[in-house]
């Protein structure tokens, strides 16, 4: 009997959608860990009124694990499904209000999310990256466009995923936060940990700023995958070579290692020389693939990054 | 084969739940045909967001169904949950959240009510008694409590059920309203149809109010059960003899007959007689059984309720 290959997805948003979607093709041992930094919509209105973890991110994963029978995919629907106007409750979704209130009622995050998870059929669990609400703050060189050379504390993870400046370096406040254990564990128990896409101050770097995630990732006998975006230069790391992706992960967490870095040969352009050698300073490979939605300019394509997780990690 | 027994038990609100929770010990093949003038609470602020169907007392007729397995209970309490403080979502229920977002989504009252119903495992069927909302009117006498005689018109189910008059008369708007097509089949198909325990005027009259539930009542091959409060002389019908619930009910719907007529001996007291020679008119009999809930005066005991029922019915 082969064991079932554990993969435990680090991310938040629609990067880390983007990446479970893809992976559901290759195993059904999914672990996603999510980031709980998001201050905006739905997420952000509830952390305001109830100082919860940020549940948006969340839903969103559990919804791409969803199971694909009548009943799974009507309730992903139902998770997915938004309040129309703009009243007390328009534009709420209605998965964040069922987590919130399963948070409230079992006053433990990992069982409800679980609960969610069990609704759906969902082949994977979901975490969040702490067991308590963070904000991610961040340093921007020319967030204010009229002094692109000041270097400023910006604060929120909308207002930096949202700053027209560079982000040169995150931090978390609580630091540290409380991480979860169970995704601490998923990480020690994996075969396989991957990081990114996604927006890369704000989606993929916020785990390595929780020191038992971090030191999870640095001790492991999990394989290390970074997934690169299929967009290089744009938004937070605008202005920055592929190459650029991995220094700034290194001065964020010194002795994090990987083993694999996934791109796709157009996106790398002629920063692949660049790539190649920062990555064997980190002790990885970089495994080329294209693995664009060609539908969809700047997203992944479902299928062809499966196919790529498929052929690393085979 | 014995044809499992079928029921339509109409009414709104705690006077429902209790029937629907002893009813579950007779049968489970039960259809509850809930009144959707509720303006109050949860109900009335998503009424006065998205002009809907008030969800809150069929939730509470679908949480009387749950299967008692782990899972629909751990469903039940979530519908149940209410958002804590005053924000935005405080004191929303969030199975009144889930299920407005289901109709937003299929589209279709009767099909959200029935997926909500899978999710609990419902012994049973929950339908509203229209498909559009409608507002409670009624003609009070005393409303303004200086003015004891004065006759006026109230409108709306929170005002009503809370004045210090004397209801007399309530009617609909819109007048007619469009009754739930499924509910009316339900009256036709049911061997029997129980009307109350309930408030008088705004949840179980307001049945009598929708031409095609009248007509189904009346022309229904089923028996046809009036359940009488456990206080009959207070709230909404204040000053009542037992009869008086009767002649109400006659005055709003001139050719609705019963057949029995439950009631509690010490709620009843001395206006048996009354009560009795009022029910003949009607052409039921009265069915004495003590139903008194020990431990909370003023409410049905489940499980007598349910022997009671049961003896009736068999």
């Amino acid at each position: 009997m082969t064991r079932r290959l554990q993969v435990a997805a680090l991310g938040g948003g629609h990067g880390l959608y983007a990446s479970l979607q893809a992976l559901q093709h290759v195993t059904d041992g999914i672990t996603a860990v999510v980031t709980v930094a998001d201050d905006g919509g739905s997420s952000g209105r509830l952390r305001e009124e109830f100082d919860i973890l940020p549940p948006g991110d969340l839903r969103m994963a559990l919804a791409a694990l969803c199971s694909t029978t009548d009943w799974g995919l009507q309730w992903r629907d139902a998770l997915q499904h938004r309040f129309p106007g703009d009243g007390p409750l328009g534009g709420h979704a209605l998965g964040n209000l069922i987590i919130a209130s399963l948070w409230d009622l079992l006053g433990d995050p990992v069982a409800g999310l679980d609960l969610v998870g069990r609704l759906l059929g969902a082949r994977g669990r979901v975490l969040p990256m702490a067991i308590e609400p963070v904000r991610i703050g961040g340093t921007v060189r020319g967030d204010d466009p009229e002094r692109p050379d000041e270097v400023q504390q910006v604060l929120g993870q909308v207002r930096l995923a949202t700053s027209p400046g560079q982000v040169l370096s995150v931090h978390l406040d609580p630091d540290p936060p409380a991480a979860c254990a169970e995704a601490v564990q998923a990480i020690y128990d994996a075969d396989w940990v991957i990081l990114g896409p996604g927006s890369w101050f704000t989606s993929v770097m916020p785990h390595l700023l929780v020191p038992e995630l971090r030191e999870a990732l640095v001790h492991t006998r999990a394989r290390r995958l970074l997934t690169l975006n299929m967009v290089l230069d744009s938004g937070e790391s605008r202005g920055f070579t592929p190459a650029d992706h991995l220094r700034v992960l290194t001065e964020h967490a010194a002795d994090l290692h990987l083993d694999v870095v996934l791109a796709d040969p157009g996106a790398v352009g002629d920063g692949l020389d660049g790539l190649r050698a920062r990555a064997q300073e980190m002790g990885a490979e970089v495994a080329l693939s294209a693995v664009a939605d060609p539908d969809h300019p700047g997203t992944h394509d479902t299928l062809r990054l499966a196919a790529a997780y498929r052929d690393i990690m085979e």
